[in-house]
């Protein structure tokens, strides 16, 4: 374990994520001592289930003695907080976004500001192992990212550091990986509902999928009709999907995907 | 478990899916008792796995005194195989492709067919327990579905019962969630090798987001720019993924019909 060292945290928010990370960070041996929410149930519900927090209602932190400020609102939200929030001296400021730049903590006068995002969807009642995680750090100075790599191996994970361009990438790679994957469940269940099946029954296969893909890598994993450039199968395929527009549509365009990407690398 | 019974299995095809099929049956207390396999070293390897099983090198089985024959060949020889077949009286034959009509066995000139379709994706190495597995079934008549079932129940696994049609919709519904979601997979990496970084990044997230997508449902899963339709993020994205036409066609495509998908229920 490194050493031990502990801050007090303000946390900004306290929604699926920042409710997650206030628990992590306790774990971890930090503080949360003041938590600002716009609605007061959910921040009330954190101070709950913490050793000892204030829930404040004033982004004026200029008489707190917190030290940690942690900024976890919807990303269009960051903007305005950033703004209008009033620091104490020698504060550290991070946002947990990954699709937003460093750069918009600069308003917030302080000269210690950062980015910690934890890669993945949180969600209420699942908790998630942030030891499990990778978090995504940058900082403004070297000694912002010597303190975020601190409170990372608190949090009992590896930070990664990434500059803006780099995570804004990984950014879009999550959502390929993530949010796209979970609307190709939503198209077989779709699919399977015509005939009042549930989707359940795709689940060993799907997750052997997956843990095929990060064995031996999803190109070589790749099967089905299009890998195989079988055109009877995807014709047949095409044509059951022809009472939903929009299933046939993304079958076609993937296929056609699939098929194409077989000859890039040889290009 | 079923009261015992049991069959002397000849094994069409020893691929992937005949190889774990075979061991499983033998497992299940059938004998694997003739192989045939147009290439015979993989014959070879499986019958050097099982207690007692025989290499033949012809499809006249008039002579042979199995009683249960398994076609477990790639999706497009399947038809060659049933012309060519010679089969022993009141033999059973069925073929393992989801895509392929039960009628395809008719020109064996059995009277007991049907199918047996395994809904996993085989690989070499990785050993499928079918126990977990729906394995869906369909038969030419009565007994013979009577006598799947309990093949089924001798793998350990439930018999899904489905015919044709709905065994195809399932098929394509198998192609959503498995081929197409590893596309997705192989489309996050693509995105990540302009940096360098390993896909294995993202693995925590994406399993995350399938354990999520079976308890909630995909539809009440879904999250992302396009979900939240945060067309700023969707542009400044699209526009990150402007060096991969592929990927930035398919990112622009599948955000769309995230976005059409939210209002079609309302239509």
């Amino acid at each position: 374990m490194a050493e031990r060292f502990s801050f007090r945290v303000a946390l900004i928010g306290s929604g699926r994520l920042g409710t997650q990370l206030a628990m992590a960070l306790e774990k971890g041996g930090h503080r949360i001592a003041e938590i600002f929410n716009p609605s007061q149930k959910s921040a009330e519900k954190l101070a709950y289930n913490l050793y000892s927090s204030q829930l404040v209602n004033s982004l004026d932190f200029s008489d707190s003695d917190c030290n940690f400020f942690i900024i976890a609102v919807p990303d269009e939200a960051i903007e305005q907080v950033a703004t209008e929030i009033v620091l104490p001296d020698e504060a550290i400021i991070v946002h947990t976004s990954g699709a937003t730049p460093m750069s918009i903590l600069e308003v917030t006068a302080a000269e210690n500001f950062g980015v910690l995002w934890p890669l993945q969807s949180f969600s209420h009642g699942a908790t998630i192992s942030f030891s499990q995680l990778p978090i995504i750090i940058e900082g403004s100075n070297d000694h912002t990212l010597e303190i975020l790599n601190r409170v990372v191996a608190s949090l009992g994970s590896e930070p990664v550091f990434m500059e803006e361009e780099e995570r804004k990438n990984l950014h879009v790679a999550a959502v390929f990986a993530s949010n796209f994957t979970n609307f190709m469940l939503r198209s077989a269940e779709r699919v399977l509902e015509k005939d009042d099946i549930s989707l359940d029954i795709l689940k060993p296969l799907v997750v052997e999928t997956i843990r095929k893909a990060f064995e031996i890598g999803p190109e070589n994993a790749q099967t089905g009709p299009a890998a195989r450039e079988d055109f009877t199968t995807i014709d047949a395929q095409t044509l059951l999907l022809a009472d939903n527009e929009s299933l046939q549509r993304m079958y076609r365009m993937i296929s056609q995907e699939i098929i194409d990407s077989k000859y890039e690398s040889d290009v």
